[in-house]
């Protein structure tokens, strides 16, 4: 587990939407975000106080969290400056970008003389068991989705959110990089091994609690021809009790293939639920998360309206309207 | 690739079951196998002429394929004293064992020293892309079974067999070590990171002649939940035209999984056709190979006369009977 709470580092963001990552963990673990660290030239801002390394230790932050992406797949002289002093101020880091913060050698030099660690999420550090497909105890809710990116993660952190501020016991499991960086911890599960995808995702989900939901972040689609065998191993994987099945309406084709329709959400219903029945027979679909963002108010609303006749099953936009209901529904059961 | 012919190293095996990948070699590609080379005290023979290392050099063989397993998990003083011989006598060396042979410095250096290759087969040696999707040209088979180790490898290749004799143009394409030491090149599915696997299976099995037909060696189960991952990638990333179902019909439980049963037939039919209509919309479940071994010649006609007559579609033992009514019905579409 990465140390918290964290010292977000902005770099020279170019935009906002380059500190996506600092924006999620600002939005979702606000604990844990203590303040930000900017170059010159930074244009994203996240609303917290602006630290320096020595301001932000003795404040308790223990690590620095690269919560922006980089410019031309780099890390520039101008960060390593500023990584390589965080780490003789008594950081860890942590990021996500693809280059690794081990394939650099001044940061490992540094590392090794400070007694600090360098958290790469985007590969695992974990060697993951085979899935034995074992039952556990608890219960787990997956996010599966027509499409990758029609927001599964903001959905399962939605989720937890709500279920937290109820005084339920939940835990949203992270399985990408940026879910790793917002929670402290997870597996990067589009980096493990074939044969191991499954056995990371029950080392991700162990026994727990008669009344405690995993709320696992979904990764791919059981649709999309790239990234489907990820999602196979979620679902057997994780054995979940409950499914989210999650959509976009206004997306034209399968994210970076053309050509490739997406399913309907009764195709999406009717093969997640086949599959996870395998490993758990009593699996329910409990509800819908539609990502509306492209849509207005009142075209939302009909929309939303018109799934939940039709699949007969809450249909909502945790964004828009909070993901209550959905809680609702796993309360249910 | 791996460079043919091969001498096959059977060490000191301690019976003819140990040099299974040696036997496969022997009974698929005959031309592979120009000779053997046993230790004291090795319990197996593949019926090939004993031979030195230099007279199968001289014979024209330039790998030595490990064609049996290690005892211990270790790779032996008197086995790495062969393998040393063999690479100053000329010759490569391909391996599927776990231990790999990159990890012995005196291998290392030998090669280095010689300019030999090692072959791990168990790791890729390939940066694979990442699945696109795009319709390749020529045709794809694919076995999908109701679990693991139910004969899938051996379906594809007596399915190859029978097609060359035919004249038919075809190819087999191994997926796991034992297919890719027994050809000579494949793709170690079950190695590969997850992101990728959908686009190794692609690479394997790229645009072709029209009439060309790729076997493609089937892994693990849809319905197996340590594994199933590698079986979506197969479906989303080979394509199949052409799928056979293969089925042991006297096993008790999933392979390694008590408590799970195997599917129906027709359960693996309807899933394995739904997943394949994402990428490939025509399709068909063309037949079934049922591995009899665990019963008697009468039981077993009676079993595939009753798997024939409720699926519809041609049931064989391609070990007992051929793989003729099979290639028949792929010939057909």
């Amino acid at each position: 587990m990465i140390q918290t709470p964290y010292l977000l580092f902005l770099g020279d963001a170019p935009d906002p939407l380059a500190a996506k990552v600092a924006q999620g963990i600002r939005d979702w673990r606000p604990d844990f975000a203590l303040g930000q660290l900017r170059l010159d030239g930074c244009k994203a801002d996240m609303a917290l106080p602006d630290m320096t390394l020595p301001e932000a230790y003795a404040a308790g932050a223990r690590t620095l969290v690269i919560g922006v992406a980089n410019r031309g797949g780099v890390i520039s002289d101008a960060w390593k400056a500023v990584l390589v002093d965080a780490l003789k101020a008594g950081f860890d880091i942590a990021s996500g970008l693809h280059n690794l913060l081990r394939d650099e050698p001044e940061l490992v030099a540094a590392a090794k003389a400070e007694g600090r660690t360098l958290f790469d999420v985007r590969v695992p550090s974990v060697d993951y068991p085979i899935a034995d497909g074992t039952k556990r105890t608890g219960k787990r809710c997956l996010a599966v989705g027509t499409d990758c990116s029609v927001g599964k993660m903001y959905t399962a952190l939605a989720m937890e959110a709500a279920m937290t501020t109820r005084g339920m016991n939940a835990t949203f499991r992270a399985t990408g990089q940026t879910g790793i960086l917002i929670t402290g911890g997870g597996v990067p599960l589009d980096a493990v091994i074939a044969d191991f995808m499954a056995g990371a995702v029950e080392w991700l989900t162990p026994s727990n609690d008669a009344d405690h939901w995993d709320l696992i972040e979904g990764q791919g689609s059981l649709f999309h021809a790239s990234y489907s065998g990820v999602t196979m191993a979620l679902i057997h994987g994780g054995a979940p009790d409950a499914l989210i099945l999650c959509h976009e309406p206004t997306r034209e084709h399968m994210r970076g293939l053309p050509g490739y329709q997406l399913p309907t959400l009764e195709a999406l219903r009717d093969l997640a639920l086949t599959l996870a029945h395998v490993v758990n027979p009593g699996c329910q679909v409990v509800g819908i998360s539609v990502n509306t963002k492209a849509l207005s108010d009142a075209e939302a609303t009909a929309y939303l309206a018109e799934v939940e006749a039709r699949l007969g099953l809450p249909a909502v936009d945790p964004f828009r309207h909070g993901a209550d209901r959905l809680v609702d529904a796993l309360a249910a059961i």
